[in-house]
């Protein structure tokens, strides 16, 4: 079966999240119905990153099998008309080996988080961004986060709905910048617990308006305990920016290496 | 009475445009039902611009009369409270002069045109920028536009339901510039005619994607002939971002002269 790479962007707002549910209303639901129209398959889409409902996608990646071999472009064609009305859309295709797995293949995820620093309520950025009234401080914010990078326990900033097996993961880089009055956090790392962007936006508002300073942050991140988490942030400002992944020749390499370690392993039962 | 100027920011695409009909459905109407509320005065908004169906707002100004003597900020918190869940805000407010018109004492008005130059429909920009699939050569619409700053006939330019005296009109300045997939066309004159920012820009996406040379934009402008404009670019992208005002001493100082004009009119017959 052929097996394609979709970069996917869609607006959160209308689904319940990425994951498909029984009752329908995941943007998991939404793909499989579009692409059935024009492929007669049922056809999972498996995405990079499990985003919760509200949160938005700039460059969500999945792959999908088809029993039939298509042209790419003609599957993102098809697919951007029988989507419709949704606000999903496919921004780019290509066809890979079936060794590429859209989860376990990705070695960086980015997220962005844009919060809008101003009294009046939001219009055209409603459900885009989260509005945050208080003057905010982006350098302090900014300087804060630079106590998260790194390997650690991120207990404090996991929902306890978290899936992961352990808490520990390593943060890449983290960063916070002022725009006129628009702030956007972005961050990026191998892979994020549930909640964990939000988490940390959450207790970043803290420092910028000035109740928490950086030695507040630290210690809610050395408390390793959920409750020590500032409110965590609206779904509303959250975006999956970017999924990288291995070069195709390492995808074939890290593939071969696990066959041969399981075969291996067969001989020796 | 007190006067009141708004800046007032809104989403569009939920309006018929700006001005309010009878049946409902302007944001005016939507204004003067939220200032209702807790005036329990029927106050008519009087914009700068009259923006059309699906046009946005970042700094609509407009000006009220109120016949109680209010605190600006108590308005404008009121007022915020009270149009929800319209997408219309209040962004700043301050007491004027009498002598204030939103309309008249507009000295220069700033509009904002958002093209996303891209093959995938559009998703967390639905409605919000127009789409546009041919790549556009924007240093090429920038050079061609600059043949229509100055002083013109702008009949090419102008919808056929145009209710301005003269089509003859100043553009100030425009420019389009280009931000990764993004094209953002700006513009500022003392006043547009009906169409004439999304005219420009139907008539610069010709230009944009080879059709047309800098030559043909000046010869549509040149026959003052509405045929000969380029199609309409859709409401979508449009935002009216900004408008100026004389200072208010100068605003004093006109109306001044207007008086003693009419009064001098008046002893003369």
């Amino acid at each position: 079966m052929p097996r394609y790479r979709l970069v996917i962007e869609y607006h959160g707002g209308p689904f319940i999240g990425w994951q498909s549910q029984p009752c329908g209303g995941g943007v998991q639901n939404a793909i499989s119905e579009a692409l059935e129209k024009f492929t007669g398959e049922k056809v999972i889409a498996f995405g990079a990153g499990r985003t919760d409902a509200g949160v938005h996608a700039l460059g969500q990646v999945a792959h999908i099998d088809l029993a039939k071999d298509m042209e790419p472009f003609a599957i993102m064609s098809a697919f951007n008309h029988h989507i419709k009305p949704h606000p999903i859309t496919i921004r780019d295709i290509e066809r890979v080996s079936d060794n590429f797995d859209a989860r376990f293949s990705a070695t960086r995820r980015y997220y962005r988080y844009r919060i809008i620093n101003r009294r009046s309520p939001l219009t055209i950025d409603h459900g885009l961004a989260w509005q945050v009234v208080p003057e905010l401080d982006a350098d302090a914010m900014h300087e804060a986060a630079q106590c998260l990078v790194g390997h650690h326990d991120f207990t404090t900033f996991r929902s306890v709905q978290c899936q992961s097996k352990s808490p520990v993961k390593t943060l890449d880089a983290i960063a916070v910048a002022r725009y006129g009055n628009e702030l956007e956090v972005t961050c990026h790392a191998k892979s994020f617990l549930h909640n964990q962007v939000r988490s940390f936006v959450g207790s970043l508002k803290l420092v910028g308006v000035g109740k928490w300073k950086t030695a507040d942050l630290k210690a809610a991140l050395e408390a390793k305990s959920r409750p020590a988490c500032g409110p965590v942030a609206p779904s509303d400002g959250l975006y999956l920016s970017q999924v990288d992944y291995l070069p195709a020749d390492e995808i074939e390499r890290v593939a071969e290496k696990l066959r041969a370690t399981k075969a291996a392993k067969l001989a020796d039962q």
